[in-house]
Protein backbone atom coordinates (compact mmCIF):
# COMPACT_ATOMS: atom_id res chain seq x y z
CA UNK A 1 0.00 0.00 0.00
CA UNK A 2 1.64 3.77 -0.74
CA UNK A 3 2.14 6.67 1.21
CA UNK A 4 -0.47 9.65 1.28
CA UNK A 5 0.55 12.28 -0.79
CA UNK A 6 -0.82 15.69 -1.78
CA UNK A 7 -2.18 16.36 -5.61
CA UNK A 8 -2.57 19.65 -6.67
CA UNK A 9 -4.50 20.81 -9.35
CA UNK A 10 -3.83 24.02 -11.70
CA UNK A 11 -7.00 25.93 -12.40
CA UNK A 12 -5.80 28.15 -14.89
CA UNK A 13 -6.69 30.79 -17.57
CA UNK A 14 -5.41 29.70 -21.04
CA UNK A 15 -6.34 32.17 -23.49
CA UNK A 16 -2.69 33.21 -24.23
CA UNK A 17 -0.06 32.45 -26.78
CA UNK A 18 1.58 28.82 -26.71
CA UNK A 19 4.41 30.45 -25.22
CA UNK A 20 2.79 32.26 -22.47
CA UNK A 21 0.44 29.31 -21.40
CA UNK A 22 3.65 27.21 -20.99
CA UNK A 23 5.20 29.40 -18.92
CA UNK A 24 2.42 30.05 -16.75
CA UNK A 25 1.87 26.64 -16.24
CA UNK A 26 5.62 25.95 -15.53
CA UNK A 27 5.50 28.33 -12.84
CA UNK A 28 2.05 26.86 -11.54
CA UNK A 29 3.86 23.59 -11.07
CA UNK A 30 6.42 25.01 -9.29
CA UNK A 31 3.84 27.33 -6.75
CA UNK A 32 2.31 24.09 -6.27
CA UNK A 33 5.06 22.12 -5.56
CA UNK A 34 6.20 24.46 -3.30
CA UNK A 35 3.17 23.88 -1.45
CA UNK A 36 3.81 19.64 -1.28
CA UNK A 37 1.85 18.45 -4.49
CA UNK A 38 3.33 15.49 -5.64
CA UNK A 39 1.30 14.95 -8.01
CA UNK A 40 0.15 18.00 -10.15
CA UNK A 41 -2.38 18.43 -13.13
CA UNK A 42 -2.64 20.60 -15.61
CA UNK A 43 -6.42 21.54 -17.56
CA UNK A 44 -7.02 19.89 -20.77
CA UNK A 45 -5.34 21.26 -23.99
CA UNK A 46 -3.72 23.94 -21.43
CA UNK A 47 -1.30 25.22 -24.52
CA UNK A 48 -3.59 27.01 -26.66
CA UNK A 49 -7.75 28.57 -26.02
CA UNK A 50 -9.99 26.19 -26.51
CA UNK A 51 -9.87 26.11 -30.36
CA UNK A 52 -12.53 23.80 -30.81
CA UNK A 53 -15.24 26.24 -30.86
CA UNK A 54 -14.66 26.05 -34.41
CA UNK A 55 -13.44 23.75 -37.39
CA UNK A 56 -10.72 25.77 -38.93
CA UNK A 57 -7.83 23.55 -40.22
CA UNK A 58 -5.07 26.29 -39.11
CA UNK A 59 -5.43 24.54 -35.78
CA UNK A 60 -3.78 22.06 -36.40
CA UNK A 61 -0.42 23.95 -36.03
CA UNK A 62 -0.86 24.16 -32.66
CA UNK A 63 -0.37 20.15 -32.56
CA UNK A 64 2.71 18.95 -30.60
CA UNK A 65 4.05 15.62 -30.50
CA UNK A 66 4.64 13.11 -27.95
CA UNK A 67 8.37 14.64 -27.74
CA UNK A 68 7.48 18.20 -27.91
CA UNK A 69 7.86 21.64 -26.22
CA UNK A 70 5.67 20.62 -23.81
CA UNK A 71 7.68 17.19 -23.04
CA UNK A 72 10.65 18.39 -22.74
CA UNK A 73 9.96 21.63 -20.69
CA UNK A 74 7.99 19.50 -18.52
CA UNK A 75 9.84 16.53 -18.20
CA UNK A 76 12.76 18.99 -17.37
CA UNK A 77 10.52 20.16 -14.43
CA UNK A 78 9.90 16.93 -13.37
CA UNK A 79 12.78 15.78 -12.83
CA UNK A 80 14.27 18.94 -10.89
CA UNK A 81 11.20 19.42 -8.48
CA UNK A 82 10.90 15.44 -8.40
CA UNK A 83 7.08 15.67 -8.95
CA UNK A 84 4.94 13.51 -10.98
CA UNK A 85 2.99 15.09 -13.84
CA UNK A 86 -0.44 15.04 -16.04
CA UNK A 87 0.27 17.07 -19.45
CA UNK A 88 -2.28 17.20 -21.37
CA UNK A 89 -1.04 17.95 -25.07
CA UNK A 90 -2.63 18.32 -28.42
CA UNK A 91 -0.71 15.36 -30.42
CA UNK A 92 0.62 15.25 -33.73
CA UNK A 93 0.79 11.59 -34.14
CA UNK A 94 1.29 11.29 -37.92
CA UNK A 95 0.64 14.25 -40.85
CA UNK A 96 -3.80 14.33 -40.63
CA UNK A 97 -3.45 12.10 -37.35
CA UNK A 98 -3.79 14.31 -34.44
CA UNK A 99 -4.60 13.31 -30.87
CA UNK A 100 -6.86 14.86 -27.24
CA UNK A 101 -3.79 13.46 -25.37
CA UNK A 102 -1.85 13.45 -21.67
CA UNK A 103 1.20 12.85 -21.08
CA UNK A 104 2.15 11.07 -17.77
CA UNK A 105 5.72 12.32 -16.67
CA UNK A 106 7.32 10.35 -13.67
CA UNK A 107 9.63 12.24 -10.87
CA UNK A 108 12.63 10.86 -12.64
CA UNK A 109 11.34 12.79 -15.66
CA UNK A 110 10.75 10.35 -17.70
CA UNK A 111 7.81 9.60 -19.55
CA UNK A 112 5.31 7.03 -17.26
CA UNK A 113 2.28 6.80 -19.81
CA UNK A 114 0.77 7.91 -22.64
CA UNK A 115 -2.84 8.65 -22.19
CA UNK A 116 -5.14 9.33 -25.28
CA UNK A 117 -8.48 10.70 -25.00
CA UNK A 118 -11.01 7.70 -26.08
CA UNK A 119 -14.54 9.54 -25.92
CA UNK A 120 -14.60 12.14 -28.30
CA UNK A 121 -17.43 14.67 -28.30
CA UNK A 122 -19.08 16.92 -31.10
CA UNK A 123 -21.47 19.35 -30.21
CA UNK A 124 -22.01 22.82 -30.98
CA UNK A 125 -18.88 24.88 -29.71
CA UNK A 126 -16.95 21.71 -29.03
CA UNK A 127 -15.87 20.11 -32.23
CA UNK A 128 -13.77 18.25 -31.46
CA UNK A 129 -14.54 14.93 -33.70
CA UNK A 130 -12.95 17.17 -36.50
CA UNK A 131 -9.46 17.58 -34.84
CA UNK A 132 -9.11 14.60 -32.84
CA UNK A 133 -8.69 10.76 -33.52
CA UNK A 134 -10.66 8.65 -30.46
CA UNK A 135 -7.17 6.64 -28.44
CA UNK A 136 -6.29 4.00 -29.53
CA UNK A 137 -4.53 2.38 -26.41
CA UNK A 138 -6.27 0.91 -23.82
CA UNK A 139 -4.55 2.02 -20.97
CA UNK A 140 -6.32 3.87 -18.43
CA UNK A 141 -4.25 3.89 -15.29
CA UNK A 142 -0.42 4.38 -15.08
CA UNK A 143 2.29 3.45 -12.57
CA UNK A 144 4.35 6.49 -11.37
CA UNK A 145 6.05 7.81 -8.00
CA UNK A 146 3.09 7.80 -6.26
CA UNK A 147 1.17 5.48 -7.11
CA UNK A 148 -1.06 4.29 -10.08
CA UNK A 149 -2.47 7.28 -11.67
CA UNK A 150 -5.69 7.30 -13.71
CA UNK A 151 -6.14 9.47 -16.61
CA UNK A 152 -9.09 10.59 -18.52
CA UNK A 153 -9.87 13.52 -20.43
CA UNK A 154 -13.01 15.52 -20.23
CA UNK A 155 -15.81 14.12 -22.31
CA UNK A 156 -14.63 10.90 -20.90
CA UNK A 157 -15.61 11.85 -17.27
CA UNK A 158 -19.05 11.23 -18.26
CA UNK A 159 -18.77 7.52 -19.22
CA UNK A 160 -18.61 5.03 -15.84
CA UNK A 161 -17.00 2.61 -17.90
CA UNK A 162 -14.06 4.85 -18.81
CA UNK A 163 -13.75 5.38 -14.70
CA UNK A 164 -14.35 1.42 -13.90
CA UNK A 165 -11.39 0.69 -16.57
CA UNK A 166 -8.86 2.97 -14.97
CA UNK A 167 -9.97 1.67 -11.25
CA UNK A 168 -9.90 -1.75 -12.40
CA UNK A 169 -6.24 -1.35 -14.02
CA UNK A 170 -4.94 -0.13 -10.22
CA UNK A 171 -6.01 3.52 -10.56
CA UNK A 172 -6.10 4.91 -6.42
CA UNK A 173 -6.67 8.09 -7.96
CA UNK A 174 -8.24 9.48 -11.36
CA UNK A 175 -7.26 12.74 -13.04
CA UNK A 176 -9.29 14.29 -15.31
CA UNK A 177 -8.04 17.55 -17.30
CA UNK A 178 -11.19 19.17 -18.75
CA UNK A 179 -12.05 22.26 -20.38
CA UNK A 180 -15.92 22.64 -19.99
CA UNK A 181 -18.02 25.87 -19.85
CA UNK A 182 -21.37 27.33 -19.97
CA UNK A 183 -22.70 28.86 -23.58
CA UNK A 184 -23.19 32.58 -22.43
CA UNK A 185 -27.09 31.90 -23.19
CA UNK A 186 -27.49 28.84 -21.42
CA UNK A 187 -25.94 30.27 -18.34
CA UNK A 188 -28.70 31.49 -16.78
CA UNK A 189 -31.37 29.09 -17.73
CA UNK A 190 -29.73 25.32 -17.73
CA UNK A 191 -25.88 26.35 -16.05
CA UNK A 192 -26.38 25.28 -12.85
CA UNK A 193 -28.26 21.64 -13.59
CA UNK A 194 -25.35 21.04 -15.78
CA UNK A 195 -22.65 22.09 -13.30
CA UNK A 196 -23.98 20.27 -11.02
CA UNK A 197 -24.66 17.09 -13.22
CA UNK A 198 -20.90 17.34 -14.14
CA UNK A 199 -19.94 16.84 -10.57
CA UNK A 200 -22.37 14.28 -9.75
CA UNK A 201 -21.73 12.09 -12.41
CA UNK A 202 -17.79 12.10 -11.32
CA UNK A 203 -18.40 11.81 -7.68
CA UNK A 204 -20.82 8.77 -8.47
CA UNK A 205 -17.53 7.78 -10.32
CA UNK A 206 -15.34 8.22 -7.34
CA UNK A 207 -18.27 6.12 -4.74
CA UNK A 208 -18.91 3.57 -7.80
CA UNK A 209 -15.33 2.23 -7.98
CA UNK A 210 -13.60 3.61 -4.48
CA UNK A 211 -11.23 6.04 -6.09
CA UNK A 212 -10.13 9.35 -5.56
CA UNK A 213 -10.95 12.12 -8.30
CA UNK A 214 -9.74 15.26 -9.37
CA UNK A 215 -11.32 17.27 -12.17
CA UNK A 216 -9.34 20.21 -13.10
CA UNK A 217 -10.62 22.23 -15.64
CA UNK A 218 -9.67 26.14 -17.32
CA UNK A 219 -11.14 29.04 -16.08
CA UNK A 220 -12.17 32.70 -18.23
CA UNK A 221 -14.89 33.13 -21.41
CA UNK A 222 -12.91 32.61 -24.72
CA UNK A 223 -13.89 33.91 -27.95
CA UNK A 224 -12.10 32.86 -30.90
CA UNK A 225 -14.20 32.91 -33.24
CA UNK A 226 -15.52 36.25 -34.53
CA UNK A 227 -18.75 37.25 -33.88
CA UNK A 228 -19.33 34.11 -31.74
CA UNK A 229 -20.60 33.98 -28.22
CA UNK A 230 -17.92 32.09 -27.29
CA UNK A 231 -17.74 29.53 -23.84
CA UNK A 232 -17.35 30.71 -20.63
CA UNK A 233 -15.02 27.80 -18.65
CA UNK A 234 -16.18 27.15 -15.36
CA UNK A 235 -13.93 26.43 -13.01
CA UNK A 236 -15.15 24.20 -10.52
CA UNK A 237 -12.35 22.01 -10.37
CA UNK A 238 -12.67 19.54 -7.39
CA UNK A 239 -10.79 16.45 -5.59
CA UNK A 240 -13.44 14.07 -4.38
CA UNK A 241 -12.63 11.02 -2.01
CA UNK A 242 -13.66 7.65 -2.59
CA UNK A 243 -16.74 7.73 -0.68
CA UNK A 244 -17.83 11.13 -2.96
CA UNK A 245 -16.86 13.40 -0.34
CA UNK A 246 -15.77 16.79 -1.63
CA UNK A 247 -12.26 17.50 -0.58
CA UNK A 248 -11.76 20.87 -2.28
CA UNK A 249 -13.33 22.94 -4.83
CA UNK A 250 -12.26 26.15 -6.69
CA UNK A 251 -14.42 28.53 -7.64
CA UNK A 252 -16.21 29.68 -11.34
CA UNK A 253 -14.29 32.21 -12.49
CA UNK A 254 -10.69 32.68 -10.94
CA UNK A 255 -6.91 30.83 -10.99
CA UNK A 256 -6.18 28.37 -8.13
CA UNK A 257 -3.95 26.17 -7.27
CA UNK A 258 -6.14 23.53 -5.27
CA UNK A 259 -4.69 21.00 -2.60
CA UNK A 260 -6.27 17.53 -1.29
CA UNK A 261 -4.51 14.57 -0.29
CA UNK A 262 -4.79 10.88 -1.23
CA UNK A 263 -4.51 8.36 1.01
CA UNK A 264 -3.92 4.73 -0.08
CA UNK A 265 -4.99 3.07 3.21
CA UNK A 266 -8.43 5.13 3.49
CA UNK A 267 -8.90 4.05 0.17
CA UNK A 268 -8.32 0.59 1.12
CA UNK A 269 -10.62 1.12 4.30
CA UNK A 270 -13.35 2.67 2.14
CA UNK A 271 -13.11 -0.59 -0.16
CA UNK A 272 -13.14 -3.16 2.76
CA UNK A 273 -16.65 -1.60 3.76
CA UNK A 274 -18.02 -0.69 0.52
CA UNK A 275 -16.90 -4.01 -1.53
CA UNK A 276 -18.01 -3.04 -5.16
CA UNK A 277 -14.99 -4.60 -6.85
CA UNK A 278 -15.78 -8.12 -4.74
CA UNK A 279 -19.34 -8.45 -6.38
CA UNK A 280 -19.08 -7.37 -10.01
CA UNK A 281 -21.14 -9.58 -12.14
CA UNK A 282 -18.61 -10.25 -14.99
CA UNK A 283 -20.70 -12.98 -15.96
CA UNK A 284 -23.57 -11.18 -17.09
CA UNK A 285 -22.06 -7.86 -18.59
CA UNK A 286 -21.21 -8.49 -22.20
CA UNK A 287 -24.00 -6.90 -23.19
CA UNK A 288 -21.97 -3.66 -22.30
CA UNK A 289 -20.32 -4.30 -25.59
CA UNK A 290 -22.85 -3.75 -27.34
CA UNK A 291 -23.94 -0.35 -28.92
CA UNK A 292 -27.81 -1.14 -27.96
CA UNK A 293 -29.63 -4.28 -26.93
CA UNK A 294 -32.86 -4.07 -29.36
CA UNK A 295 -35.12 -6.78 -29.42
CA UNK A 296 -37.91 -7.77 -27.22
CA UNK A 297 -37.48 -7.02 -23.39
CA UNK A 298 -37.91 -8.97 -20.07
CA UNK A 299 -40.69 -11.29 -20.50
CA UNK A 300 -40.73 -13.87 -18.08
CA UNK B 1 -42.03 7.65 -28.17
CA UNK B 2 -44.53 7.25 -25.14
CA UNK B 3 -46.67 9.71 -23.32
CA UNK B 4 -45.51 11.20 -19.87
CA UNK B 5 -46.77 9.41 -16.60
CA UNK B 6 -46.88 9.54 -13.36
CA UNK B 7 -44.66 7.46 -11.23
CA UNK B 8 -45.54 6.39 -7.65
CA UNK B 9 -43.20 5.42 -4.75
CA UNK B 10 -44.17 3.84 -1.52
CA UNK B 11 -41.99 4.32 1.43
CA UNK B 12 -43.38 2.14 3.90
CA UNK B 13 -42.43 0.82 7.10
CA UNK B 14 -42.83 -3.32 7.18
CA UNK B 15 -42.26 -4.49 10.50
CA UNK B 16 -45.45 -6.32 10.75
CA UNK B 17 -46.58 -9.35 9.60
CA UNK B 18 -46.89 -10.48 6.05
CA UNK B 19 -50.34 -10.61 5.89
CA UNK B 20 -50.35 -6.98 7.56
CA UNK B 21 -47.40 -6.16 5.28
CA UNK B 22 -49.57 -7.23 2.14
CA UNK B 23 -52.32 -5.41 3.42
CA UNK B 24 -50.08 -2.15 4.01
CA UNK B 25 -48.74 -2.62 0.50
CA UNK B 26 -52.27 -3.07 -1.50
CA UNK B 27 -53.60 -0.26 0.13
CA UNK B 28 -50.66 2.25 -0.81
CA UNK B 29 -51.20 0.99 -3.95
CA UNK B 30 -54.38 2.00 -3.79
CA UNK B 31 -53.64 5.11 -2.56
CA UNK B 32 -50.87 6.01 -4.96
CA UNK B 33 -53.53 5.23 -7.91
CA UNK B 34 -56.10 7.39 -6.74
CA UNK B 35 -53.50 10.05 -7.31
CA UNK B 36 -52.54 9.60 -10.51
CA UNK B 37 -49.36 7.20 -10.51
CA UNK B 38 -49.59 4.56 -13.31
CA UNK B 39 -46.02 3.22 -12.09
CA UNK B 40 -46.25 2.10 -8.79
CA UNK B 41 -43.11 0.22 -6.85
CA UNK B 42 -42.64 -1.29 -3.45
CA UNK B 43 -39.92 -1.11 -1.42
CA UNK B 44 -37.38 -4.15 -1.57
CA UNK B 45 -38.41 -7.67 0.36
CA UNK B 46 -41.53 -5.86 1.26
CA UNK B 47 -43.66 -8.39 3.02
CA UNK B 48 -41.30 -8.81 5.84
CA UNK B 49 -39.18 -7.01 8.39
CA UNK B 50 -35.39 -6.98 6.51
CA UNK B 51 -34.97 -10.40 8.04
CA UNK B 52 -30.90 -10.95 6.20
CA UNK B 53 -29.82 -8.94 9.90
CA UNK B 54 -28.84 -12.74 10.95
CA UNK B 55 -28.94 -16.02 8.86
CA UNK B 56 -31.59 -18.37 10.50
CA UNK B 57 -32.78 -21.08 7.77
CA UNK B 58 -36.55 -20.49 9.57
CA UNK B 59 -37.00 -17.16 7.52
CA UNK B 60 -36.77 -19.77 3.95
CA UNK B 61 -40.32 -20.27 5.37
CA UNK B 62 -41.02 -16.49 4.26
CA UNK B 63 -40.51 -16.99 0.61
CA UNK B 64 -43.16 -17.12 -1.91
CA UNK B 65 -43.35 -18.68 -5.69
CA UNK B 66 -43.26 -16.16 -8.58
CA UNK B 67 -46.89 -16.98 -8.62
CA UNK B 68 -47.64 -16.93 -4.92
CA UNK B 69 -49.33 -14.62 -2.63
CA UNK B 70 -48.15 -11.75 -3.55
CA UNK B 71 -48.02 -12.10 -7.63
CA UNK B 72 -52.12 -13.06 -7.33
CA UNK B 73 -53.01 -10.01 -5.35
CA UNK B 74 -51.26 -7.43 -6.89
CA UNK B 75 -52.11 -8.41 -11.00
CA UNK B 76 -55.97 -8.48 -9.71
CA UNK B 77 -54.88 -5.18 -8.09
CA UNK B 78 -53.39 -3.96 -11.42
CA UNK B 79 -55.39 -4.95 -13.89
CA UNK B 80 -58.61 -3.73 -11.52
CA UNK B 81 -56.76 -0.19 -11.30
CA UNK B 82 -55.05 -0.40 -14.80
CA UNK B 83 -51.35 0.36 -13.62
CA UNK B 84 -48.11 -1.51 -13.89
CA UNK B 85 -46.38 -2.91 -10.44
CA UNK B 86 -43.12 -3.02 -9.34
CA UNK B 87 -43.55 -5.74 -6.28
CA UNK B 88 -40.27 -7.14 -4.64
CA UNK B 89 -40.56 -10.76 -3.50
CA UNK B 90 -38.49 -13.36 -1.34
CA UNK B 91 -38.70 -15.70 -4.33
CA UNK B 92 -38.39 -19.60 -3.60
CA UNK B 93 -37.94 -21.07 -6.97
CA UNK B 94 -37.20 -24.44 -5.93
CA UNK B 95 -35.97 -26.26 -2.09
CA UNK B 96 -32.79 -24.75 -1.59
CA UNK B 97 -33.25 -22.20 -4.59
CA UNK B 98 -34.42 -18.81 -3.47
CA UNK B 99 -33.66 -14.90 -4.91
CA UNK B 100 -34.21 -11.51 -4.19
CA UNK B 101 -36.59 -10.83 -7.15
CA UNK B 102 -39.06 -8.39 -8.25
CA UNK B 103 -42.25 -8.78 -10.41
CA UNK B 104 -43.08 -6.50 -12.89
CA UNK B 105 -47.30 -6.90 -13.70
CA UNK B 106 -48.48 -5.11 -16.19
CA UNK B 107 -51.81 -2.87 -16.53
CA UNK B 108 -53.47 -5.77 -17.33
CA UNK B 109 -52.27 -7.75 -14.55
CA UNK B 110 -50.03 -9.93 -16.59
CA UNK B 111 -46.50 -10.69 -15.46
CA UNK B 112 -44.44 -8.05 -17.68
CA UNK B 113 -41.21 -9.83 -16.05
CA UNK B 114 -39.25 -10.96 -13.21
CA UNK B 115 -36.20 -9.06 -12.18
CA UNK B 116 -33.92 -11.13 -10.09
CA UNK B 117 -30.85 -9.41 -8.20
CA UNK B 118 -27.93 -9.57 -9.94
CA UNK B 119 -25.39 -8.61 -7.27
CA UNK B 120 -25.97 -9.85 -3.77
CA UNK B 121 -24.37 -8.55 -0.55
CA UNK B 122 -22.84 -9.79 2.24
CA UNK B 123 -21.66 -7.51 4.94
CA UNK B 124 -22.14 -6.99 8.92
CA UNK B 125 -26.39 -7.30 9.51
CA UNK B 126 -26.82 -7.95 5.10
CA UNK B 127 -26.13 -10.95 5.18
CA UNK B 128 -27.60 -11.67 1.65
CA UNK B 129 -25.48 -14.32 0.53
CA UNK B 130 -26.54 -16.97 2.91
CA UNK B 131 -30.04 -16.21 1.46
CA UNK B 132 -30.10 -15.46 -2.26
CA UNK B 133 -28.52 -16.86 -5.43
CA UNK B 134 -27.72 -13.84 -7.64
CA UNK B 135 -29.85 -13.15 -10.42
CA UNK B 136 -29.36 -16.07 -13.80
CA UNK B 137 -31.43 -13.50 -15.87
CA UNK B 138 -29.74 -11.08 -18.12
CA UNK B 139 -33.27 -8.94 -17.87
CA UNK B 140 -32.48 -5.85 -16.59
CA UNK B 141 -35.62 -3.76 -18.67
CA UNK B 142 -39.24 -4.68 -19.21
CA UNK B 143 -41.97 -3.60 -22.09
CA UNK B 144 -44.96 -2.54 -19.96
CA UNK B 145 -47.96 -0.18 -20.61
CA UNK B 146 -46.13 2.72 -19.68
CA UNK B 147 -42.99 1.69 -21.73
CA UNK B 148 -40.22 0.15 -21.01
CA UNK B 149 -38.91 -0.01 -17.47
CA UNK B 150 -35.66 -0.73 -15.92
CA UNK B 151 -35.74 -3.18 -12.89
CA UNK B 152 -32.59 -3.20 -10.36
CA UNK B 153 -33.12 -4.17 -6.63
CA UNK B 154 -30.77 -2.42 -3.86
CA UNK B 155 -26.73 -3.84 -4.02
CA UNK B 156 -27.54 -3.30 -7.57
CA UNK B 157 -28.13 0.38 -7.07
CA UNK B 158 -24.05 0.72 -6.55
CA UNK B 159 -23.29 -0.83 -9.81
CA UNK B 160 -23.05 1.34 -13.27
CA UNK B 161 -22.80 -1.87 -15.22
CA UNK B 162 -26.42 -2.52 -14.08
CA UNK B 163 -27.71 0.99 -14.60
CA UNK B 164 -26.14 0.98 -18.00
CA UNK B 165 -27.23 -2.69 -19.35
CA UNK B 166 -30.78 -1.43 -17.73
CA UNK B 167 -30.40 2.08 -20.10
CA UNK B 168 -29.31 -0.71 -23.33
CA UNK B 169 -32.11 -2.68 -22.94
CA UNK B 170 -34.60 0.87 -23.60
CA UNK B 171 -35.30 1.67 -20.00
CA UNK B 172 -37.21 4.97 -19.90
CA UNK B 173 -36.86 5.30 -16.10
CA UNK B 174 -35.48 2.46 -13.50
CA UNK B 175 -36.38 1.36 -10.38
CA UNK B 176 -35.02 0.57 -7.39
CA UNK B 177 -36.31 -0.82 -5.01
CA UNK B 178 -34.19 -0.79 -1.50
CA UNK B 179 -33.81 -1.21 2.39
CA UNK B 180 -30.70 0.50 3.14
CA UNK B 181 -30.22 2.42 6.54
CA UNK B 182 -28.00 3.05 9.23
CA UNK B 183 -26.40 0.93 11.96
CA UNK B 184 -27.46 2.71 14.64
CA UNK B 185 -23.67 3.40 16.12
CA UNK B 186 -22.48 4.72 12.73
CA UNK B 187 -25.40 6.79 12.26
CA UNK B 188 -23.78 9.76 13.97
CA UNK B 189 -20.14 9.68 12.82
CA UNK B 190 -20.82 8.42 9.05
CA UNK B 191 -24.71 8.37 7.94
CA UNK B 192 -24.71 11.67 6.40
CA UNK B 193 -21.63 10.51 4.29
CA UNK B 194 -23.33 7.24 3.34
CA UNK B 195 -26.43 8.32 2.64
CA UNK B 196 -25.12 10.89 0.33
CA UNK B 197 -22.59 8.51 -1.36
CA UNK B 198 -26.27 6.57 -2.04
CA UNK B 199 -27.97 9.45 -3.44
CA UNK B 200 -25.23 10.31 -5.30
CA UNK B 201 -23.98 7.40 -7.31
CA UNK B 202 -27.33 6.50 -8.20
CA UNK B 203 -27.62 10.25 -9.38
CA UNK B 204 -24.55 9.73 -11.00
CA UNK B 205 -26.36 6.53 -13.27
CA UNK B 206 -29.11 9.04 -14.37
CA UNK B 207 -26.94 11.58 -15.82
CA UNK B 208 -24.39 8.81 -17.21
CA UNK B 209 -27.66 7.16 -18.78
CA UNK B 210 -29.78 9.95 -19.52
CA UNK B 211 -32.89 8.13 -17.91
CA UNK B 212 -35.23 8.95 -15.01
CA UNK B 213 -34.57 7.04 -11.76
CA UNK B 214 -36.61 5.89 -8.77
CA UNK B 215 -35.28 4.61 -5.42
CA UNK B 216 -37.75 3.52 -2.73
CA UNK B 217 -36.80 2.06 0.57
CA UNK B 218 -38.33 1.72 3.57
CA UNK B 219 -38.63 3.31 6.97
CA UNK B 220 -38.03 2.51 11.02
CA UNK B 221 -35.75 1.27 12.84
CA UNK B 222 -36.10 -3.45 12.81
CA UNK B 223 -34.32 -5.43 15.38
CA UNK B 224 -34.97 -9.18 14.61
CA UNK B 225 -32.05 -10.22 16.30
CA UNK B 226 -32.17 -10.46 20.06
CA UNK B 227 -29.56 -7.94 21.88
CA UNK B 228 -29.05 -6.64 18.13
CA UNK B 229 -28.71 -3.12 17.76
CA UNK B 230 -30.69 -3.28 14.74
CA UNK B 231 -31.10 -0.90 11.43
CA UNK B 232 -32.88 2.21 11.13
CA UNK B 233 -33.93 2.26 7.59
CA UNK B 234 -33.40 5.51 6.23
CA UNK B 235 -36.19 6.66 3.90
CA UNK B 236 -35.05 8.75 1.59
CA UNK B 237 -36.75 8.12 -1.26
CA UNK B 238 -36.24 9.73 -4.64
CA UNK B 239 -36.95 10.24 -8.02
CA UNK B 240 -34.61 11.98 -10.28
CA UNK B 241 -34.59 13.25 -13.86
CA UNK B 242 -32.02 12.12 -16.73
CA UNK B 243 -30.06 15.10 -16.04
CA UNK B 244 -30.00 13.63 -12.40
CA UNK B 245 -31.95 16.99 -11.20
CA UNK B 246 -34.11 16.09 -7.97
CA UNK B 247 -38.01 15.68 -8.96
CA UNK B 248 -39.02 14.18 -5.36
CA UNK B 249 -37.71 13.14 -2.24
CA UNK B 250 -38.86 11.52 0.94
CA UNK B 251 -37.96 12.09 4.48
CA UNK B 252 -36.12 10.12 6.39
CA UNK B 253 -38.79 8.46 9.02
CA UNK B 254 -42.23 8.51 8.13
CA UNK B 255 -44.23 6.53 5.31
CA UNK B 256 -44.71 8.46 2.42
CA UNK B 257 -46.56 8.33 -1.45
CA UNK B 258 -43.88 9.63 -3.24
CA UNK B 259 -45.20 11.18 -7.17
CA UNK B 260 -43.01 12.24 -10.34
CA UNK B 261 -43.55 12.83 -13.53
CA UNK B 262 -41.89 10.60 -15.92
CA UNK B 263 -41.36 12.53 -19.73
CA UNK B 264 -39.76 10.31 -22.82
CA UNK B 265 -39.99 13.88 -24.68
CA UNK B 266 -38.01 15.37 -21.88
CA UNK B 267 -35.59 12.54 -21.81
CA UNK B 268 -35.15 12.32 -25.57
CA UNK B 269 -34.09 15.73 -25.18
CA UNK B 270 -31.43 15.96 -22.65
CA UNK B 271 -30.31 12.70 -24.85
CA UNK B 272 -29.84 14.73 -28.11
CA UNK B 273 -28.01 17.23 -25.68
CA UNK B 274 -25.78 14.61 -23.89
CA UNK B 275 -25.27 12.44 -26.46
CA UNK B 276 -23.45 9.57 -24.62
CA UNK B 277 -24.67 6.68 -25.98
CA UNK B 278 -23.19 7.77 -29.40
CA UNK B 279 -20.02 7.88 -28.20
CA UNK B 280 -19.50 5.12 -26.04
CA UNK B 281 -15.84 3.10 -26.96
CA UNK B 282 -17.49 -0.66 -27.26
CA UNK B 283 -14.46 -1.68 -29.01
CA UNK B 284 -12.52 -0.90 -25.95
CA UNK B 285 -14.68 -2.06 -23.62
CA UNK B 286 -13.88 -5.85 -23.31
CA UNK B 287 -11.57 -5.34 -20.10
CA UNK B 288 -15.33 -4.55 -17.78
CA UNK B 289 -15.57 -8.28 -18.28
CA UNK B 290 -12.72 -8.91 -16.65
CA UNK B 291 -12.35 -9.33 -12.62
CA UNK B 292 -9.65 -7.09 -12.63
CA UNK B 293 -7.00 -5.55 -14.95
CA UNK B 294 -3.11 -6.83 -13.39
CA UNK B 295 -0.33 -6.43 -14.76
CA UNK B 296 2.36 -3.66 -16.25
CA UNK B 297 0.04 -0.59 -16.38
CA UNK B 298 0.69 2.16 -19.03
CA UNK B 299 3.86 2.48 -20.24
CA UNK B 300 3.91 3.56 -23.61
Amino acid sequence: MGSPFQIGLLQLALDGTPEENLEKALQGVRDAAARGARLICLPELYRSPYFCQTEDPRFFDLAETAEGPSAQAFSALAAELGVVLVVPIFERRAPGLYHNSALILDADGRLAGLYRKMHIPDDPGYYEKFYFTPGDREAFAFETAVGPVGVLICWDQWFPEAARLSALQGACVVVIPTAIGWHPREKEPLGERQLDAWVTVQRGHAVANGVYLAAVNRVGRERPVPHGEGIEFWGHSFVVGPQGEMLCRAGAGAEEILLATVDPAHLEAVRRNWPFLRDRRIDAYAGLLARFLDGPRGRP
